[in-house]
């Protein structure tokens, strides 16, 4: 199966409209820069982690419109210059990105594209939408898996996806975040991840009794048996019928059992009824699955209490971000060539967090190098080097005296070069590369950035060359108060 | 395109597991039923709203494993018998839906399947999947499309959208649900539904004046000029050059403008005072749109301050349900068949809201002969009849001394045979069909059910001879206070 089908028709009719204006419009050969980055973090964490970059390089890589997608464009009054325009469509532009599995904050460019205008306009749609559906999750995913406290937690939420692409990215992204496994057969087998299985109710509702049901399924998975326990009555028929089944038909064939799940009721306390029951029967080793509607404030809750939890279960509340289901990456054209020169551009708006920050960019992370730990994100003008042999000052760009001078710290430039005049240059890493990468990555945070109540806002800053273009762009526009 | 490669795989690895178990065990032949069903309305709404049964029925039509599907569940041990069985695959089940465009309420069954345990079991996560998907959806347009109160709502999700399935399967959800247009050319295309286009804010930034931005488009496109106002400052800049560009180069041309649209800042405001100088101007039939991260209780607001909006442009808080991101449907085993009677089956779990509703029933709408309003929905045995000659007495099931008796009712079975022994015997509606039948369905609800705040709970209650079956399996399995 091919995840990308379609994908190059994954737009909006105002895309293909502003480029064939732009065709035919004498900006036709422009250069334009255009930024793609993301406003507010969900849940009002301290940071969220890019995902689906992999994505992103396969779907500029097999960008193609048939004849079919052209007739229907046609239909909708597109010319037919343009549509030959698209026929021959070819991809030249260049393109940076910030690595999968890196911690984001919000207005830093995460994906950067340079080339004609009519180019850089048509892939708007499907970029937004590949980088908001799987930073989402990953962001969400890490969420819990830090609630989790080193409990695994595993991905179950095909069934409550908001469509089969997210139940199989979503898989994906929540790997990546950190979840250790997933339900869904399709993310198991397209991306390797391990897949998890447990018993379901109507096995047991289709037995005469639970003990049957539960006999039956130790007969016929010896080396997988895992039970769910709630159907009737978790303490007083459940766990007491699993064990039973556990001795009668796991113990002479010489196997032990894998787990029990508790899918209802106060888990916190049916986990450490059901570690006692376990133990005293002689399954110390039989696990503790819970599940049922669980977030990262819940699964926080039962760690703090002492659930003797195994394993986290999180299927809907994972796969849609329930809390927070928007991930609000944008794409905003932030600068022109003319006559070879970078000319920024800004975008104004009615509401001051809608300004932009113009120009071609880098972004660099600074690195306290005593601690390994991240200081802060410094965005430059293109070119521009951050001297590590000399203190650096960093500012507030709106409360410019708010400032704090650092030295001692390396500067790494992260968005790295994905495509060079349209040929992708970037071999993206292992799932697993990209997991660890990230779990490497989070760590360098401070944890004050990653608590879930009021956390530290990590500095955002422009350097001054970049902050002084930036306030020109607003006088000019606005004007200022003399 | 074909939306549904691969969906014969979307599914989990307990669903292969467990048929798998069945497959193997004496319960093998065994006829079961399935509900379909949801247990909570988005929002706290009144009701929900059926969709996604098209696409229910084009994944039954089509269920095929691969040689490469197959080898993958070979590696994760499922047993080459079973393998075999799926390689075989033929759906031979009857399967009963409520049509797509009905509003359906919490714990009646929406979808009914009797088949053989193992193939029932193993459409469940594809099927809770496409309902989930599209109900969420439909139920959340119609609430903007209520709040609206006659205006135009127009669907542009594609770039916040939870993936590309529900970018595309989300605007035919938004599009039954009583939204008017779609952004998205996939939709467009492949359903037929109105495509919608406007002005993007780097057209604007692109030029060396708003100006000359606004002129070259409506040089562009005189038949469907549409302008953004607010990239710099919608009052002083915005709309006096957007009229300046109507009257120098549409007005030459005999041509008028379609709309401006408003992105940014107090929409209420700027559209009262927009309107005011389009009117002034000579441009009262040109529109105004409104974007900006709208919402039903937004939109309310704005309608009852009077703001002077055509179209809301609603995005990222439809396409993800954002206040609302969870269609809670689940999929539950209600009955077997044993020596051909029906044998009813419970789930009682800990939680009293997960407790099932037992046996083969079906779903009847009640509707008062005098006003043509749904006064209740009832479930009854399968075979049992409403006789509508007759008053009926209403009772709350968990509140039995709770009645109401009623007269001049008319009775409507609402679950409609789809497949028979595995063969499909339905025809779906056209998509407009769809979209006509769900808004003349809610007009039979009363304003109570319908409003957003504290909405009335319209009543689903049981037959008798239902409520007793019931009854009877939960003392069966908990035991009753004597």
């Amino acid at each position: 199966m091919n995840l990308f089908d379609g994908f190059s028709m994954l737009t909006e009719l105002y895309e293909i409209q502003t480029a064939e204006g732009y065709f035919n419009s004498p900006k036709r050969d422009t250069t334009a820069y255009f930024d793609l980055f993301f406003r507010k973090v969900p849940d009002n964490g301290g940071f969220a982690i890019m995902a689906g970059l992999e994505q992103v390089i396969e779907y500029l890589k097999n960008i193609k419109y048939s004849e079919d997608d052209l007739e229907f464009l046609r239909s909708k009054g597109v010319g037919e210059d343009f549509i030959d325009y698209l026929r021959n469509f070819k991809f030249t532009c260049d393109v940076w990105a910030v690595p999968e599995g890196t911690p984001i904050f919000p207005n830093e460019p995460i994906i950067k594209v340079r080339g004609p205008f009519v180019q850089a306009q048509l892939i708007e749609t499907a970029l937004l939408m590949l980088i908001n559906q799987q930073s989402l999750i990953a962001t969400k995913a890490n969420r819990l898996v830090r609630a989790a406290r080193g409990t695994t937690v595993a991905e179950y939420g095909t069934r409550r996806a908001q469509g089969s692409s997210q139940a199989i990215l979503g898989a994906r992204a929540a790997y990546i975040g950190g979840c250790s496994m997933t339900s869904g057969i399709i993310p198991a087998k397209h991306f390797g991840i391990p897949a998890v299985s447990t018993m379901i109710h109507s096995w047991v509702q289709m037995f005469d009794s639970e003990y049957d049901a539960f006999c039956e399924y130790a007969k016929r998975f010896p080396d997988d048996c895992s039970v769910v326990v709630d159907t009737y009555d978790t303490i007083r028929s459940g766990i007491p019928n699993a064990i039973r089944a556990f001795n009668d038909v796991l113990a002479p064939m010489g196997k032990r059992p894998v787990s029990i799940r508790i899918d209802s009721g106060d888990i916190t306390y049916l986990s450490k009824r059901a570690r006692k029951m376990l133990d005293e029967a002689g399954y110390p080793d039989c696990d503790i699955m819970a599940s049922n509607s669980l977030d990262e404030y819940l699964i926080n809750d039962m760690v703090s209490q002492g659930a003797k939890v195994d394993c986290f279960i999180v299927g809907e509340r994972l796969i849609t971000s329930a809390s927070s289901p928007l991930f609000s990456g944008v794409y905003k054209l932030c600068a022109v060539e003319k006559d070879g020169e970078v000319v920024p551009k800004i975008n104004l708006s009615e509401n001051v967090s809608k300004i932009t920050i113009p120009s071609s960019k880098q972004l660099y992370r600074l690195f306290d190098m005593s601690t390994g730990k991240a200081i802060a994100d410094v965005l430059t003008l293109d070119g521009e080097v951050i001297d590590e042999g000399k203190p650096y000052t960093l500012f507030d760009p709106d409360f410019t005296w708010k400032r704090k001078d650092i030295d001692a710290f390396v500067a790494r430039p992260l968005l790295k070069k994905i495509f060079d005049g349209g040929k992708c240059v970037y071999q993206s890493p292992s799932l697993e590369d990209i997991r660890e990468y990230c779990e490497e990555q989070i760590n360098t945070l401070w944890d004050e950035v990653k608590r879930f109540e009021n956390p530290h806002k990590y500095y955002v800053d422009l350097s001054k060359e970049l902050w002084r273009v930036r306030n020109r762009l607003i006088e000019e526009h606005k004007g200022v108060v003399k």
